[in-house]
């Protein structure tokens, strides 16, 4: 299992991201960083405006290696040299348009392609996105669904939501269950708390036995919901133990 | 189906982005315009370092109307005031874990519960992230899976890709189905039950202040997962009060 999971993330040395002339370094910056953290490290730029330039290193913060082996290229087409499959992101519709598919069905057809062949995601400038040209290049056009009242998604913000889902996609399905290592009770672990809390309830005078209407449901379908681990059986327990205790006689007025 | 879809989306006015302590002013523009984008307003500030700011305003770029309506608070209870569940984002796992689920499952549960009533989705200083003792006043821990080597995601990134995961939940059809019919506690509600715990556990010698270890933080690790109802806090308390009760002197042998 872990081995396979590992082994599907290796393909994210499959993906480019490749930017077209981005107007603002610190989106260059910015989209290297949320690149690398999903484990994607090729990036190719397309005519960008200033590059290499300050502002990109400042916000690429810890990512100055994708900067320092970016590709810088003259052409989109020298940017998609090698690649099996290229995905245009787009925040609109367009008239002609190429197969529309969002973003997280592209990343998972991106990653079946990336099993085999180098794949790219192309994202135009920050003013009008790609152009009809550019998307020309593509085989298919993605879009992350967006308030349409402001779909103004920063670049580097849909290079990270892309890159993100990329590697979600290349994640074993099992591997977004991150439970916890500790052990859980066990039936009885767990029976032995309840008739431990109906004593308790009773001798506080909570719990009437002759009346007990369904506290005793509702108290047990808390505790199901929360599944518990062995070690909070035993601090509740704990907790029971001492209610039961009979306190010295000072401690009441 | 568009009917049901638009109304779900409606539920987006449940979300509020909950800022902790965020240092750089940019970040909060930057996370303002990554709310909108997906369609959520609600933007509460924790003690920000520099608000209102220039910076912030020129990063929102067409999301200062979050700006303007942004509430600051001076605690994080005050932030959460009101809201049924919190999820806190964290990078890395903790010794002492609440539950942990992916972003993507954090959002399924998070547009479940938003069905109605609000959600809160909680982030920590760019540094640190969330303290311990922030964790303890939210209901479920989530994490973006990244890069292990490069775990560095920018608080406004991780806004983007959590709004973004509530908003692909509740697109998702499956969505919002299975939400319980019985209403939630609020935070208030829940709060509350733990200060009267943690007295009651004093006063039965369960819980020594002078070295509380971290006795509370289990117990609420336990309710935390339980998702209380707003009546089963009523049962709680109310077994808590008779706990807390002095025993006529004949109950004693």
């Amino acid at each position: 299992m872990c081995i396979a999971m590992t082994s599907k993330l290796n393909l994210l040395a499959n993906f480019r991201i490749v930017l077209c002339q981005t107007s603002h370094p610190g989106n260059i910056g910015a989209a290297a960083r949320a690149m690398k953290t999903m484990g994607l490290h090729q990036l190719y730029l397309v005519q960008p405006k200033k590059f290499p330039h300050t502002e990109s290193d400042a916000l690429a913060c810890g990512a100055l290696d994708l900067l320092q082996n970016a590709r810088v290229c003259a052409t989109l087409e020298e940017a998609l040299a090698g690649c099996a499959f290229a995905i245009g992101l787009s925040a609109r519709k367009r008239q002609l348009s190429h197969e529309l598919v969002s973003a997280r069905q592209a990343a998972a057809q991106a990653a079946e392609i990336a099993s085999a062949q180098p794949v790219a995601l192309v994202f135009g400038t920050e003013m009008s996105g790609l152009s009809n040209a550019e998307l020309d290049l593509c085989q298919l056009l993605a879009m992350i669904p967006t308030n349409p009242d402001f779909s103004s998604l920063n670049v580097a913000a849909a290079v990270q939501v892309m890159s993100y889902e990329v590697r979600m996609a290349l994640l074993d399905e099992s591997a977004g269950q991150m439970h916890t290592a500790n052990p859980l009770a066990t039936n009885d672990d767990v029976e032995g708390l309840y008739r431990h809390m109906e004593e308790t309830l009773v001798k506080i005078g909570f719990l009437n036995l002759a009346e007990p209407k369904r506290l005793m449901q509702r108290v047990r379908r808390i505790y199901a919901r929360a599944r518990l681990e062995k070690e909070e059986v035993n601090i509740l327990r704990g907790i029971l133990k001492l209610t039961q205790q009979p306190r010295p006689p000072e401690s009441i007025q």
